[in-house]
C-alpha cells in the first residue's frame, strides 16, 4: 500500500496540477472517503479555464480513438489535456476490460495529458456525481482542455457526457438501424457532430442524413434539450445556449487523424462563442444543477440505507414476495419510516 | 381524445387479457395517472404465470430480429407472447424513431402477440419503475412468455433486462472493441449467450471467446450479480440462482430463423431448472427488491421537488455559480430542508 497523502497536502498537489495528487484525489472522491468533500469543495472554490469537451455516441463509432486524435492535436498546439472515460461496464469487471484504453498509451510520458478511467461502483446515479466530482478536480488542476468519453449509449451514460460545454456526437457510416434509433437521442445534445470512418463507404450518405435531421428539427430540440428539460427537469434552469450557433457535420478518421484539425477548430469555434454569447454560464449553470441534483439523490439514498436495514428490507420483500403487502404499500411504509 | 375508461373496468378487462385494457393501463402506468398505483396493486394481487425472458446486448446485435423470431417460434407451440421493448432514446423523441420495431409489423392482427415500446420520460430510475410495473401487467393479463428487450447498452437499460427470470445476453461476431468493453458487464448477467448473426465471419471466434471467458471466472461474476450485489446492493438479497446451471453459447441467424428453435428450447430448459432449483423465487425476490427500491426512490424525487420549489433551486444554483456556495453544503442544504 502507498502511503496515504494527508488531505491537506493532496489539496496542494491536485491545485498546483501534481499528477500523482490529482490521481489520488480522483480515487478519494470515487471511493468516497472521509475527505472526499473536503477535496471537492477546495477544488470548487478554484475553479480554473478548462474547456469541456463531452464525446458520445454509439459503441463502434471509434469515439476513444477520436479522443486520442483530439488529445494529440491539442498536446501540439501546447495546450493540456485531461482525458475522463467513463466506462459504464459493471462493478465487477472495474473497467479492467476497457481495451480501446490501451490505444491512449501513445501519451505515456507526456506531462501534459492526464488519462482516467472511471468506471461504475453504485449505479448510474453514483457514476453521474463521481464523474461530475473527477470533472471538477480535472479544472482545478489546470487543464486547458478537458475531454469527457463514455463508453456507453445508455441514457445516465450520455447525459454524463451532454452536461459539457460543448458536445461532439460522434456517427460512423452503416450502423444499421438499432444504432440509428440511439442516435436520435444523442441528435439533441450535440453542438458538433463527427462522422468518423469517413473513409468507409457511406459516409457522405451519413453526413446528409444528419444535415436533414438537422434542418428538420434537429436544431429546436437541441435548444429544449439545453433548456435544461432533458438534463434536469427539475431544475427549471434557463439556458439560450441552443441559439445561434449552427451545428456543424464533420468527417474524421481518427485512426489517421484525418479531420481531426478541423475538428479541434470547430470546438475551439464554439468556445468561442459560448463565450461571446454569454451561453457558457448557462452550461454551468445546468451542469451545477445536475451535480446538486446527484449529491441530493446519493445522500438521500445514504440515508435510506440506513433507515432501513438488510433484514428489515429482506423482511419486506419476503412480504411482498408472498403477497402480503403490494409494491406500493411497501414503498409508502419505508418512505414512512424515513419521513418520521 | 378516446372515451376515459374507469378504473376498475380498465383492471377487470387487464385481468381478462382484453388487448385494449392493458395498452391503456400501461399508458396510465407510464404517465403516472391518478389511477396507476390502483392498477398496479391490482395486478400484483392476481400474478399470472409468465416467464420472464431479458434480452439485452449491444446495439448492433439484431437483439430485435431475435426477439421478433422467439415470438414467432413462441406463437408456433401456441403459447401467447407480451414483448416490452424499451427504448432508452430522449423523451423528446418519444421512441418515435425506433425503426427496428417496424421489423415486428408481421405479428400485427395476432391477438397471441402484444407488443409495447416503451421511451424514457423522466430518466433511468423512471424508466426502471415504469417498466417493472409494465411487466407486472403484461403478467396479470395471462400471457405465457414475456420477452423484455432493451435497446441501449448503459447499465440502467441493461439492468431493465436483467431483473427477467432468464436473462438472454446477445452478441454478433466483429462487433469491434468498444463493444467488446461493454461485453464485459454483460457476460455476469447471461442465463444463455446468443451469438447472433453466426453466418457472418468470425461467428466461431466469438462462441469460443465467450466459452473461454465462461470458464475462466464469467460463471463466478454471474453468481455474485444474482446474489443481488449488482442489482441492488442495498437489498442484500440472497439467491443461489448461480449454481447448477452451466450457461450455453448459442449460434442464431435471427433473419432466417436459423438456431432460434435451439435458443427456445434453451430457455425452456433454463425455466425448468428454475422451477426445479428453487431459483425461481430468488429471481422474483431480487426482482421485487429492486422494484421497492425503484418506488421509494421515485416517491423521495416526488417529495423533493415539493421540497424545492423552481426558484429556490435556481437560486441557490446561481450562489453555486458565483462560488458563495460549494456543491456539497448546497446539496446539505437542500436535505436539511428536506428532512424538516
Amino acid at each position: 500500500m502507498p502511503k496515504r497523502i494527508p488531505t491537506r497536502q493532496l489539496i496542494d498537489g491536485l491545485l498546483n496540477g501534481e499528477r500523482l495528487a490529482l490521481a489520488r484525489a480522483i480515487s478519494r472522491v470515487e471511493d468516497e472517503a472521509e475527505d472526499a468533500a473536503r477535496i471537492v469543495q477546495a477544488a470548487f472554490a478554484h475553479k480554473g479555464k478548462a474547456h469541456l469537451v463531452g464525446i458520445t455516441g454509439a459503441p463502434g463509432t471509434g469515439k476513444s480513438t477520436l479522443v486520442s486524435a483530439l488529445a494529440d492535436n491539442y498536446r501540439e498546439s501546447g495546450l493540456t489535456v485531461g482525458v475522463l472515460a467513463v466506462d459504464p461496464t459493471s462493478p465487477l469487471s472495474g473497467g479492467a476490460l476497457l481495451g480501446d484504453r490501451v490505444r491512449m498509451t501513445g501519451h505515456s510520458g507526456d506531462e501534459g495529458v492526464f488519462i482516467r478511467s472511471m468506471a461504475t461502483r453504485s449505479g448510474a446515479g453514483g457514476l453521474a456525481k463521481a464523474s461530475a466530482e473527477a470533472l471538477l478536480l480535472l479544472d482545478a488542476a489546470g487543464f486547458d482542455r478537458i475531454l469527457v468519453e463514455t463508453v456507453g449509449a445508455g441514457q445516465a451514460e450520455v447525459e454524463i457526457a451532454a452536461v459539457a460545454d460543448t458536445v461532439v456526437v460522434v456517427e460512423a457510416p452503416g450502423m444499421g438501424d438499432e444504432v440509428q434509433a440511439i442516435k436520435a437521442g444523442l441528435l439533441e445534445i450535440a453542438d458538433v457532430f463527427a462522422v468518423n470512418k469517413a473513409d468507409r463507404k457511406g459516409a457522405d450518405r451519413a453526413v446528409a442524413a444528419l444535415e436533414m435531421m438537422l434542418e428538420t428539427g434537429g436544431g429546436a430540440a437541441q435548444t429544449i434539450l439545453h433548456h435544461g428539460e432533458l438534463m434536469d427537469a427539475r431544475a427549471a434552469v434557463s439556458d439560450e445556449s441552443g441559439q445561434g450557433w449552427s451545428i456543424p457535420v464533420l468527417k474524421t478518421v481518427a485512426v489517421s487523424g484525418g479531420g481531426v484539425a478541423r475538428l479541434r477548430d470547430a470546438l475551439e469555434e464554439h468556445r468561442a462563442w459560448l463565450q461571446e454569447s454569454g451561453a457558457l454560464a448557462d452550461r454551468e449553470r445546468t451542469r451545477l444543477a445536475r451535480m446538486l441534483q446527484s449529491l441530493v439523490e446519493a445522500e438521500l439514498r445514504a440515508r435510506l440505507e440506513r433507515t432501513l436495514s438488510p433484514a428489515q428490507r429482506q423482511e419486506l420483500v419476503g412480504r411482498m414476495l408472498r403477497r402480503e403487502v403490494d409494491p406500493y404499500s411497501a414503498a409508502a411504509d419505508v418512505v414512512k419510516r424515513f419521513a418520521d
